[in-house]
C-alpha cells in the first residue's frame, strides 16, 4: 500500500491535521459509550458533515499496542515493521535514539552467590532507583567503542543505550535477555544469536560486569537483567514516503518517540492539550502535516474510570475550535485503539473516525461515537489505509494508470 | 492471521460456542428471506443486545462448498487448505481418516471390451449397489502394504480408503482420475504425476484389476472409476492453533469429519438438534469450544423448500434458550454459507452472525437477518477472522506490541 502510494505522490500547500485521541474507542455501560455519553458539540457537529467510519488498527480480533497502532495510524504495517521492547522503553522515557543504538530494557535485581533473589530489587522507590541510575551514569560512560546513555525510570526500571560509531547492520540486536524470568536461578549471561550481534554481546557482558562492581555495596539493587534488546526499526520517513513535513505535538515522550520514528520533527512540548494546541497554531505555516496527541482519555480508560475519560473527552471537544477555526484542508480526529473503560485496557474494538475534507459525503451520522460512525461512508478499514484517504483528500496523489 | 494469533494466545476457562445453521444466509422471496419471515424470538434478542455483520466464506462472488465454509469458520484460509474431493467424500460417508490413507471417490461403471459404456452403470439403485460394495469388501480386504475400506454410498458412488503402513508424504496423491469423463472411451491408467506417488498408483491399478476380475459377471456395475486421489491436508489442530479443547456436535458425517481435520473431538450423536444440545448441555464441563452444526436448514435451501427452510430456522430458533441459558462467554450463531431456497444451492453471498459476548455494542439491529446485520458493528468481514474475533471476546488473546 504505501509503495502504491509512494509512486502516487504530488505536492501542494495542503494542510492535514491528525488528532489522535489515545484509547479513544469504548463500550457501553448502562447502555452508553464514553463517547456516547460525553457532550462533544463540536465533534457531533464534524461527524454530521465529514466523513465518518471505524477502523482497525491491526487485524480483526486483535488488541494493539502503543507501537502498532501509531504505526498503522502513519501508515506503516504494523505486522511487517515491528518495534522492539527495548527501542519502546527508551522512547517512552525520551531518548534520544538513533540508527547506531541498541535499546534495552533494564531492571535492577538482587544478587547473592550467583543466584538471582529478586528480580525488581524489591521494587525500589523512584527516587531511591534515580540516585543509582545517577552513580552508573557517572561510573559507566564507554564500553570498547560504544557510549553508554542511561535513563532513569519507575521503580526499578531503567532505560539504557549502548552507542556505537555507525548504523549498526541487521541481526545486530539477536541476543538473549539475562533475565532468567524467575527468583533462585542464575543470571543468563548475553549470547550473540548471529555474528552481527558478537560485538555487541561482548559490550553488554562487559556492562553487566561493570554494573555488578559499581554496585557491589547496595542491598537491594545490586545487580542488573537486560530484556529487549532492539534496534531503530528501518521506516521511510513522512517526507520520503508522503513527500510531507510532519511534526508531532505530544507531551508524552514515547508518542513523540513514535514520531521521530517516521521522521517527524518533534519539539518539546509541556503542558496539557491546550499548550498543544497552542504549539499547533503559532507554527501552523511552517509544516504539511500535524500530528497531535492527546494522552489522558487512555490513562483514564485504563484506569477504568469511565466518567473520567468522558471528562477528558468534553475537555477536549471545548477546545477544539481552536483547531477548526485554522480551516486544515483535511482534519481527521480519531484513536489509536480502543480503551473500553469496560475493560481496563486496550481492546480490539474498530476505532471511529471522523475526516473532514471538501470531498466527502456527509449527512450519514448525527454525531461522533462508535454506533453513529457503523453508519459512515468510510466503513470499517484498515487504519493502515488512512494516510492514502488523508493524501487523497488533501489533493496529494495523482491519478493511478490512465 | 492464524500465525499471528497463534503467537498472542493465552488459555483460560472461558467457553465459546459455535452454532452453524448449514445454508443460513437466503434470498427474497415475496420480499422477505427466509431469516426474515420465520419467528424467532431468540434469536432476534440476541441481534439486538449482541455484536451483528455478515461474513464473506471465500471471497466476493465465491460461492463456497461445504469444506471450504467451515474450514473458514475454523480460522483456517480455505485458499491455502484445499480439500481433496476424495476425502470430503470419505468424511460424508463417515470414514475414519488417518494420515496414511489415500480417499478415493469411486462409481461402478459398465464397461464392455474395453470400452466404457456407462459411467454410472445405469444409475444403479442403492441397495443393489450396496451388495456388490460388500461382496468387493470381502474379496478385497488387501493390496500390496494397502488395507483397502469401503464405504457404499448413493446409487453408483461409493469411496474408498487405502490404508498405508506409515503417513504419506506430500505428492503421494498426484494421481489422474481414471474416468474418461465420456462414454465411449477406454477408462485411463491410474499413473503418477510424481515419483513420490508411483507406489500409490500401482497399488490403484491392481485394485481396479482385481475389482474388474470380482465384477466381472455383474450386468452393469462391472467396473470402477476412481477420481479424486487424496490426502489429509496438513492442518494445526485447535489445541495447537488456538489451545482451545473443542469438540463437534454433528449428527451428519462429512461436518463431524471436517471437524476431525481440525483436531475437534467427534463423538458419535445421533438424532436432531435436541439430540445435539443434550450433548451440549451434558458434555458443558469438559470442552473449551463447541461446534454445533444444524443441517436441515441447508437440505431445504438446496430442494427450494423456502418455507421448509423457513420451519426449521423457527424450531431451531425455539430450542435456543436451552443453550443462552447455559450463559456461555461467546455464543456465535451463524451459517457455512448461504443456500437461498430461490437459488436451490449454495451462493456467494455473505452469511448473516449475531456474537453475544460482555464486550459488544449491541443496539444496531432490530433483529437477526441478512438486512438488519448490515447494519451491524461487525461490517462484511472474511469468515477466516471470526476466529480471533471469537478468542478476543473470549478474553483468550494477549496484546499486540507494547
Amino acid at each position: 500500500m504505501q509503495k502504491l502510494v509512494h509512486g502516487l505522490i504530488q505536492t501542494n500547500s495542503t494542510k492535514i491535521v491528525l488528532i489522535v485521541l489515545d484509547g479513544l474507542g469504548g463500550l457501553p455501560v448502562n447502555g452508553k459509550t464514553e463517547l456516547e455519553t460525553a457532550d462533544t458539540p463540536t465533534m457531533d457537529a464534524l461527524a454530521q458533515s465529514g466523513a465518518c467510519g471505524l477502523h482497525l488498527p491491526v487485524a480483526c480480533g486483535i488488541t494493539p499496542g502503543s507501537g502498532p497502532g501509531h504505526l498503522s495510524l502513519f501508515g506503516y504495517n504494523p505486522l511487517e515493521h515491528q518495534i522492539g521492547r527495548g527501542i519502546l522503553e527508551a522512547l517512552g522515557l525520551g531518548m534520544d535514539v538513533r540508527r547506531t543504538d541498541i535499546a534495552l530494557r533494564c531492571n535492577y535485581g538482587t544478587i547473592e552467590q550467583g543466584i538471582i533473589k529478586d528480580r525488581r530489587a524489591g521494587r525500589i522507590p523512584t527516587d531511591q532507583s534515580r540516585k543509582i541510575t545517577e552513580r552508573l551514569k557517572t561510573a559507566i560512560t564507554k564500553i570498547d567503542d560504544a557510549e553508554i546513555h542511561f535513563a532513569p525510570g519507575m521503580e526499578h526500571r531503567f532505560a539504557v543505550l549502548m552507542r556505537f560509531p555507525e548504523p549498526l547492520v541487521p541481526g545486530a540486536d539477536s541476543i538473549n535477555d539475562t533475565d532468567p524470568q524467575k527468583e533462585g536461578k542464575a543470571p543468563l549471561e548475553a549470547a550473540a544469536g548471529t555474528s552481527a550481534a558478537e560485538r555487541v554481546a561482548r559490550v553488554a557482558r562487559k556492562f553487566v560486569s561493570k554494573v555488578a562492581e559499581v554496585l557491589k555495596g547496595e542491598e537491594k539493587a545490586n545487580y542488573i537483567l537486560l530484556r529487549g534488546f532492539s534496534v531503530m526499526p528501518h521506516l521511510l520517513s513522512f517526507k520520503e514516503a508522503y513527500g510531507l513535513n510532519a511534526v508531532a505535538i505530544a507531551t508524552y515522550p514515547m508518542y513523540g518517540g513514535l514520531a521521530k520514528l517516521v521522521g517527524m520533527t518533534t519539539p518539546a512540548v509541556s503542558g496539557g492539550v491546550q499548550e498543544e494546541i497552542d504549539y499547533l497554531r503559532a507554527n501552523y505555516d511552517k509544516y504539511d502535516f500535524f500530528f497531535l496527541h492527546v494522552k489522558k482519555v487512555d490513562s483514564y480508560g485504563e484506569d477504568g474510570d469511565f466518567d473520567g475519560k468522558r471528562r477528558r473527552i468534553e475537555e477536549f471537544d471545548a477546545l477544539l475550535p481552536q483547531i477548526v477555526s485554522l480551516n486544515p484542508d483535511v482534519l481527521i480526529i480519531t484513536g489509536d485503539h480502543s480503551t473500553p473503560a469496560l475493560m481496563k485496557g486496550h481492546s480490539w474494538h474498530p476505532v471511529p473516525i471522523i475526516l473532514k475534507s471538501p470531498y466527502v459525503l456527509g449527512g450519514l451520522c448525527k454525531g461522533f461515537s462508535e454506533r453513529e460512525c457503523t453508519k459512515g461512508e468510510l466503513g470499517i478499514f484498515p487504519t493502515v489505509n488512512l494516510m492514502s484517504l488523508a493524501l487523497a483528500n488533501a489533493g496529494r496523489l495523482k491519478k493511478f494508470g490512465a
